[in-house]
């Protein structure tokens, strides 16, 4: 078993740390807000064998690694999570390089629930030394690894593509809906009907029952569409690539934030194209 | 058992007609094409109970029904597949209606395989009575029958709607594909890691194997999504609303056949990307 610092217990990290702590390993967890961790924690990061970084963005990422880095030993794995760039990543491999420390490029996918289930999708790359050292923490988190190679940036560069499916398919799921209510369908029928046909997606049958129920919890923001296509977009500038979904679904993203949904669930891109065609979507409960 | 008439034995018409013959009707296949269709044919319109039309088109759809109005019995219901607009579903069911025939607006999805497998969705509206005489024969075609309601046109309406998410999960796929491609992830490594995560679609999982295996045989043709996407957008401006998502698509479809691919499987829109992309795709067998 594993001595594991975590860093980051939101949404996403509390769960994949809850994962860490019901499969034996020995963890540690730190957050700026007040969250309770089952487990205890009197490790010293110097004692660590891996230290998890699943916080929000690059620079959130960057700012633990600077505060860790002096005190992890050499050997140990940094794993971090965030949707980052590739260049960024291989950046931050590079300063835990110089330490002696391995680096671990492993973004996720599943969402919250899969989360505490241990159950989520880690596409990882980095040294065979690093994946190896890691692989029992990844295990309780998650249902399935992909070592996406040695190169790190690789790991990255496959969550940024998968980015590009699910931003792209909670925005298609938003306007079928709305454009399905223009048309006297409404949206029980729709995720009554849909998911049994061809054109279901994965967000369509986890965010759809968000707009159907009119439940806007934030389980996953607008506003981190904003940051993950924004990196997309980056990565095409440079590149010199154009992604028209990308970019048909970063406006409504926008648009949204721009109505002040930024901090609601990210069906709430719903809203947008609901305002756009006049029509109502259901209501919560209040 | 019903007596079956079945007009279009095309690539989902042929597996349909095949699943009423399994299934022990009595099924007379018409086709412009020489297609054999098992179970022979001495059945004379008059003798019907049921009229499947499942051709490309309205105006196909239109000119069947033309044909054999005048011999249809007071009674028989006409099950119509193809994808059409409400309009021109309600339309034809007037037509229907003046001479005692049942009308039945029965859009259909699944693909070939499920076609041919007896497993397809439909989508039907129209009146109980019409619903209920021609249940057995859309049983013997189907998995799944939703009963949209009994006003001709919901089924039309469902379709449009599933088709926007058809028609942008396919362009979604293959701009993340061709994107991947830019950053080093090959198509084979693509369909192995993306169908386990969160940004998973049906039709990433359907049309991406024939990306990554370079070959577009056409099971549905990128000219299909031409039709569809420019039906939906009538449908749209005729309501005043705009579709970014399946704007966005529908650019890269036209693109495609201005490439000259409209024959091709609809996963061709990927040539598109990656001839804008400057990256090579895999090619299939000569």
């Amino acid at each position: 078993m594993a001595k594991v610092g975590f860093w980051g217990l939101g949404s996403m990290g509390l769960g994949m740390a809850d994962s860490l702590v019901r499969d034996g390993h020995d963890v540690c967890g730190h957050d700026p807000r007040d969250v309770v961790l089952e487990g205890g924690c009197d490790l010293p990061n110097g004692d660590l064998d891996v230290a998890v970084i699943a916080v929000l963005n690059a620079a959130q990422t960057e700012s633990v690694l600077e505060a860790i880095l002096p005190d992890l030993r050499s050997g140990a794995v940094v794993v971090a999570c965030a949707t980052v760039s590739p260049d960024f990543a291989r950046d931050m491999a590079d300063r835990c390089e110089k330490r002696q420390i391995r680096y671990l490029d492993a973004p996720i996918s599943g969402g919250a629930k899969r989360a505490a289930d241990g159950d989520l999708s880690i596409m990882a790359s980095g040294s065979t030394a690093a994946f190896d050292a890691a692989k029992p923490a990844l295990d309780a988190m998650s249902r399935t690894v992909f070592h996406m190679g040695e190169a790190v940036g690789a790991g990255s560069a496959m969550k940024a593509v998968h980015q590009v499916l699910a931003g792209t398919h909670i925005a298609t799921m938003a306007e079928a809906m709305v454009f399905g209510v223009t048309q006297g369908i409404d949206p029980a029928r729709f995720m009554e009907v849909l998911p049994q046909c061809g054109g279901t997606s994965w967000m369509l049958e986890n965010r759809g029952p968000h707009v159907r129920d009119g439940d806007y919890t934030p389980h996953s923001a607008v506003e981190i569409w904003i940051k993950d296509l924004g990196i997309i977009q980056d990565i095409a500038a440079d590149a010199a690539i154009e992604l028209p979904m990308v970019q048909a679904a970063l406006n409504g993203y926008r648009k949204a934030v721009e109505m002040g949904l930024g901090r609601e669930d990210d069906a709430a891109i719903a809203k947008v194209y609901a305002a756009q065609a006049g029509v109502d979507l259901p209501k919560g409960k209040a």
